[in-house]
Order: structure tokens, then sequence, then C-alpha cells
């Protein structure tokens, strides 16, 4: 069963009472396409002052939701991504007041990447290699909705974790009879942790197939990775160090922006958008109090002229 | 240039008033023992209970200082690992009251590997592979000392970041004449974030090359990793979700140790341990306000019967 990207099948919020587009046998595959994070208010064309006026109520928007027969509140969902596609084109933007570095780069700056079979074209010459994965996937919580789908929580959602891609699977606790699944806001490529707030923003075709487990739903949800997620080759990672994970997260990524800037000249703001789709935020040291380590880490090859 | 672990030549706390035990030419090669992290007051045969009674000032020996010949504060000095031993058996333990799931694991528990060509058999049968690095390696601050040798600081010290291994570059800032170079706790194996606060903690051999760039301090410490240093293969990611970095990581680290015990049968303590030799703390997202996502990545492998 294919299922479009057409308005009927999209919305923007997590909410029990919203109509499933189809119900679904556990076991069944389905192709879903979904649409890229701006909800079509950006185009392959779009300057970067559009990025400030856009309208956040349509953001994000997710493909669903879909009933799962049989699905009850306790049992968990095993979600497997058998097989993903993305769009021709991307974009990556700095949405004033949103992102780890908000408070360091205010204005409004985009970018939109051509995408081939194997990377982005973030710059021009600067090849992203494509890692593609789902940033929101998730089911309703069974308080009554509406609730925002930018934050996740512990039924899923927008979670941006870029191991769910290809061959990983997603377990999550289903909430509500049905357990009401929807996904969208396909990343091309990502960082772990998505400093700018944005990934490579694209259309996205997901292959996936949804099992049931009776009462195993997890705590919060867990994935398991595919070997295809992990990225190779010598990086740069730079620190931050001290007694708040966020604020040492923030420091790891300004030193990487500082340092991204450095070595090759590019504009602060495209070093951003660069960190944001290819570097990723590791906790490295969380024990000896009172100061914590946080890396960020990017393949060095990024950084050749 | 070799140094050994002899009493002479450790220290436990950062001073620049420590005299230094060699001067070093920037370019110059050195091999340098370390000694591992309990500073002798555990051995191959010792019990649990020897960790809950562990003279914390002993903790975390350093070899050194090392004074570089011409550094000066606002330098920077660049410390390429091209080589790293380690000792035939490590251990592991669970101290109270030290641990990201301190409150979870308030008894003492202890593990002793044995550290063969490729793996450390944490359990009987239970073979985590080697990943060798330095938990501690910095200079010494320039504000009047001593300073405690348990939390990492903007001058380096105990990291632990894991990348820190053969074929790696740090790149410290210099805080004092001469730099007053130091390291020590080496792993064996160790996961981001080493949630119970040990690695496979064991004697090492760290040959190293040491390099000055005058004026080049970095803001902060960075790490140009080896390829080396990257898991392979597919992993089990379990979530922590919501507004608080540190409780996110505690209940990715606690589902990790969770889903480790539901797969394997091992103890909690054994998983715990587990844990923070093998598994990886990752930001997954951190721009999805109010809520943030941390994983916990453990490769599968390592979970088969």
């Amino acid at each position: 069963m294919r299922f479009s990207r057409s308005g009927d099948s999209l919305h923007n919020a997590w909410d029990r009472t919203i109509p499933p587009i189809a119900e679904i046998e556990p076991g069944a595959e389905l192709t879903v396409e979904t649409a890229e994070s701006s909800g079509g208010q950006l185009t392959a064309g779009s300057a970067a002052a559009e990025l400030a006026g856009m309208d956040f109520g349509r953001l994000n928007p997710v493909t669903g939701p879909f009933r799962i027969a049989g699905a009850r509140p306790g049992d968990a969902l095993v979600v497997d991504i058998l097989e993903m596609g993305t769009g021709s084109w991307g974009w990556t933007g700095c949405i004033p007041g949103f992102g780890l570095l908000a408070e360091d780069f205010p204005e409004p700056h985009l970018r939109v990447s051509t995408i081939g079979a194997d990377a982005a074209e973030l710059l021009p010459g600067l090849q992203i290699p494509l890692l593609p994965m789902v940033g929101t996937i998730g089911v309703a919580p069974p308080e009554d909705g509406p609730h925002s789908v930018v934050p996740p929580r512990r039924w899923g959602g927008n979670m941006d974790i870029r191991h769910v891609g290809a061959g990983a699977r997603l377990v999550l606790p289903v909430g509500v009879e049905g357990g009401l699944l929807s996904l969208g806001d396909v990343h091309a490529a990502m960082g772990d942790g998505e400093v700018a707030g944005t990934g490579v923003e694209t259309d996205g075709l997901v292959r996936l197939r949804v099992g049931l487990r009776p009462g195993e739903a997890p705590v919060t949800p867990y994935v398991e990775t595919s070997a295809r997620s992990q990225r190779e080759g010598r990086a740069l990672a730079t620190t931050g160090i001290g007694p708040d994970l966020m604020i040492a997260s923030k420091d790891a990524a300004r030193a990487l922006v500082d340092e991204i800037v450095r070595r090759t000249g590019l504009a602060p703001e495209d070093a951003y958008l660069l960190a944001s789709v290819a570097a990723d935020l590791k906790i490295s040291e969380i024990v000896d109090a009172p100061n914590w380590v946080v890396t960020a880490h990017l393949q060095l090859e990024l950084l050749a002229d």
C-alpha cells in the first residue's frame, strides 16, 4: 500500500482524535510519502527572508495517522524501516530564535541542496554523504490533544535520531487504541544534535513494516540501528567542558563552527549549517564531577579544501 | 625517552608548582608509562569491598609533568598519540556515590578483565573489543593549585574522551610557562560517557609526540580522531527524552541497562559495567524545545547469547 503526501494525509499536531487514514494489519508493509518540514512554504527557489516569515503552525507535517489493527495501550509497535528515498532537493536553514546557537545566529540563512545518488551538495563543491533518516515518527499520546509536533515525547515524534534510517528498527510504546502512527520530516543527512535545527530537509519516501508485540511497551522508544548509519573516517572533535550539559553542548558546537571557519574560510552561517547536517554531538564524559565534556565531531574529509 | 610509572613520576593533582620530571623539545617523541587509576590500591585479585574503602586522594595518578621547552601561555600544545599499550589486566568498578546512575547502584561492584591482543574479557565469554585511550591528559592550570585531578577543565585533564587513542591528535591550550603536560588513566575500552565512571582501567604505555604552535591556544581542547576509534556494526540505542540533558542521559543509560538485562540475563550491576566500557552516549536532538533526546548505543553483537 502506498500513501501519498496529499493534504488530506498530513497533520501538524499529535491528537488522538485525528481520524486514521488507513488501518494496517500487523506485519504489513507500507510505503509512505512524507513532505519536507516547511510544509510547502519553501521551494528550491526560496530566499532566506522567507524563513523568518514562515507559519509555524504549518511546520513539520506528518503523514498519517495509521491505525494498527489490534494495537492497545501497553503494546509495543515494532517499525522496521526497509527502504528510504528522498526528493531531488533539500533545504537547510537557520531560523531566527531556533537552534542550539540561536543567540549567535539571529538572522535567517538558507541553503538549498541538490540531492544526488550519494550526496547532497550543501554548498558549491561541498558534498555531504547521504544518510537518509526519518526525523519525526511516533504515535498519538493518550492525553487529550492537540500537542505540538515540535518536541518529542515518550511516544516518539520529532526525536530526530539520525540512526532511524533504512535497516533500522524502531520500537515505540502504544498509548491509545490502534496506536495511530504518523511519520514525516525526512532528512537526507543530519548530525547527532542537529545543531542549527535543520538537516537537509526534503520530501521522503519510506517503505516500512509495522509489527506488534502485545504488552511489551518500552518506557521510552528504542532503536536498533543499521550498520549503514555509521560514519567512518577521521573526525575533528571540539569540546565543551563544564557543569552544565546544555552550555557545554553550545561551547562544543561554537568551537566547531569557529574551527570550520578557520580551516575552510566558510562564512560562519554556512559553517553552522554544515555542522547541523554532518557533525555529531557526543557526551564524552558525564561522571567526573563537577565538569562534563561534550564533543562535536565532524569528518575531516568535509574540511578538505 | 621512556618515563616509568615510578612513584616519583606520578602526581595526583594539577598544580603549577609541581617540578617537571623532564624537559622536552618540541617535536620530540617520548614513551610514557601510566598507572591504572586506583593508583595501586586494586590488584587483579581484588574484591568489590575494596572499592568502597579506597583513598580518593590516591586515585587517578598521572605521569609527569613534562616541561615543553619554549611553551608559553597562549600557545597550543599538539599531542600526537602514536602508539598505545595496555597492561595484561584491567578493572571496571561501580564505586558507591560515583557514576551516572549512582543512586541506582549504591553497592560496590568489581570486575577484573584479562586483556588480550584484541579484546578484554569483562565477564566469562564476554569479549569487549579493545579501543585503548588516554583518559586523563592535560596541562597545569595557571591558577594557583592544587586542583583536583577528577574534573576536566579548559586545560584538559580527566576528559575521558574515548577518541584520544593511537592515531589521534589532541590540541591543548598552554596555561603556564613550559605547559607542564601530564597523562594517565588509560582505558583498554570505554564508552562515550563512561556511565559507571570506569572503563577497563589499566596500566598503559603511551608513545607520543609533542609539538608547539605559538599563539594558537584553542579556547577548549580539541581532538582529531583516528578512524580506528570508530565503532562498527549495528547497535541498540535506547532513549531518554525530556527538558533536562542530565535526566535524559540517566534515562537513556537506565533503559540500556534494563534492555541488556532483559536480553542477556546479566545481573544489573554487570549490565551497568558493560554499558560503561562499551556503550556510547549521543545527543540525538537538542533543538526541538522543550524536549531533548539522549541515546545510549551498544553494539548488538555484544548482546548475542
